[in-house]
Parts: structure tokens; sequence; C-alpha cells
């Protein structure tokens, strides 16, 4: 993981706590900012609530990419997605977190911690950002994830 | 698989064509009523446009289900949640489907084919079909990924 000087922000429901954990401190220990926007304890809560302040964050500028946890990745992933500048890929292995670069230029990792293992997490976060977008034939198609009447 | 009286609808790019065939003919089989939006053929299209497709068929009451494809089913997934309506869980197995239903009450399943085989794909879209949306907190969940906002 090459260290970029914009943060990468992290979120997460109850479930996944302790792989974002995990998660955030490869990032600090390969040199990236990050900042966690929670949850961080046990307590039952809204996954949505947390793709919300991710998307936020990117979408203000304060971070350059996004991390999602939750127990499937699938909630948290619908929620971010609902942000028009937002491209929240849900993965489950390195080969899907680098084809969501290549080919879908995506800006949020999701990642389900009741379904993959840390390890594999973690070479998926690796692949999300050591991958650019491929660019060409990708580009008309990712423009098209912005529609007019998906504009916030 | 039990017959529903609503339709499935599908959709896929040209990565998808293939396996979309295959859970169109497993839906037939099991009495499920289907309308295929195509694409069917090898050309290379966007996947953006058969996403808008499949979800404007469940908006307007036409169908119940749908299920998209593309290579990864990551850029067909981000378009077709830019629909506030629309919850569509990209799953990679049974299991993460059937928790799609439990949790998210998804309404649109999104397959890669070129990440998995056609006869998890197909345990998938059982599982899919078959689990009921499990209410009580996820209630809650599932209508916070509806903000005011967000609605077309």
């Amino acid at each position: 993981m090459t260290p970029q000087d914009t943060p990468v922000a992290l979120g997460s429901d109850h479930a996944g706590v302790a792989l974002k954990a995990t998660l955030r401190a490869a990032l600090e220990e390969a040199g990236h900012p990050t900042f966690d926007m929670g949850t961080n304890g046990p307590e039952s809560v809204d996954y949505p609530d947390f793709a919300d302040a991710v998307a936020n964050s990117l979408l203000d500028g304060t971070a350059r990419f996004g991390v999602l946890v939750c127990g499937t990745g699938i909630g948290i992933s619908i929620a971010a997605n609902r942000h028009a500048g937002i491209r929240c890929a849900l993965v489950h292995d390195a080969t899907t977190a680098r084809l969501s670069r290549e080919h879908n230029d995506a800006n949020v990792l999701a990642l389900g911690a009741r379904v993959i293992g840390p390890e594999v997490a973690l070479d998926a976060l690796r692949a999300f950002l050591n991958t650019p977008f491929g660019g060409g034939r990708h580009e008309r198609r990712v423009r098209k994830l912005t529609p007019e009447w998906s504009l916030r």
C-alpha cells in the first residue's frame, strides 16, 4: 500500500468493529493517514449511519477513499451507493477489489466481516489501494453511474 | 423456488448473458414468470442501462424481484442502488443471498459471472427467492436505506 496524503475514512457497524480495527492498523502501518468514524463498541447500531458518515467525508474532500464493514457488507454498501458521488464496491477477495478499481473507479471498499476473514480482507484492501482506474471504455459506464436524476 | 405470480425481471451486460440464460431457464422450470430485459448478444454494452431497466420494472410494479449479472456484479449493483426504491444485494453464494433477504429486504440480486460459477449462482437465486425478510431490528435500518434526500 503506497502512502497517500489524503486520508482513508473507515466506518462499520457493531459486526465490523474488529475487522475495521485490523484494517486501520494495517493502513497506519503502511503510512496512510486514516480517520475512524466508528462505531467502536459492541452496542447494536444502524449500518446506514456509518455509511453516510464515510460517504460525506469523501464528498466534502476530507477523505480520498473509504472502507466500510458490516456483517455481510451488503447493507452498508447499499447505503453508501445512495450518494451519487460514491461508487462503493462490495468485494470478497483481492480479485474483485482490483477489478472494482480498474473497471468501476470505486472510491469506497465494502467488506463483510462475517463472510471473509482478516487476511483476505487485508489483501482486498491492498489491491484496492494499489490499482488505478483503467479508463477507456469504462469511463462512459462510470459516468452513467451518476445520472443527472441521481445528483443530490 | 416457490412460483410467484409477479414476474422476476432479469438483466445483464455482455459478460452476463450466459449466466442470465441459465438463471432464466431455472426460474421458468420452477414456474416463475420472467421477463428478460437483455442484453442477449455478445456486443459490448453498458451495464448501467440494464440495471436501470430492471430497477424501473420493479419501481413501476411490473416485476417483484430483479436479477442482474455483469462480470463482477459490482458496477451493475452500484447502478441499481442509485434508485431509492431498490435494494440490490451483490452476493457470492447462497449464504449472503439468504442474509440479503433476512437483513436487508433486498429486492434485486446481483451476481458476478466472472467470479462465481453457475451452480453457486443457482443456489444463491434459490436462497434469495425462498427467504423472507426478518423484520424486527432490521426494519429501522432498511428504512434508513431510503432517506428522504434520496427519493427520486
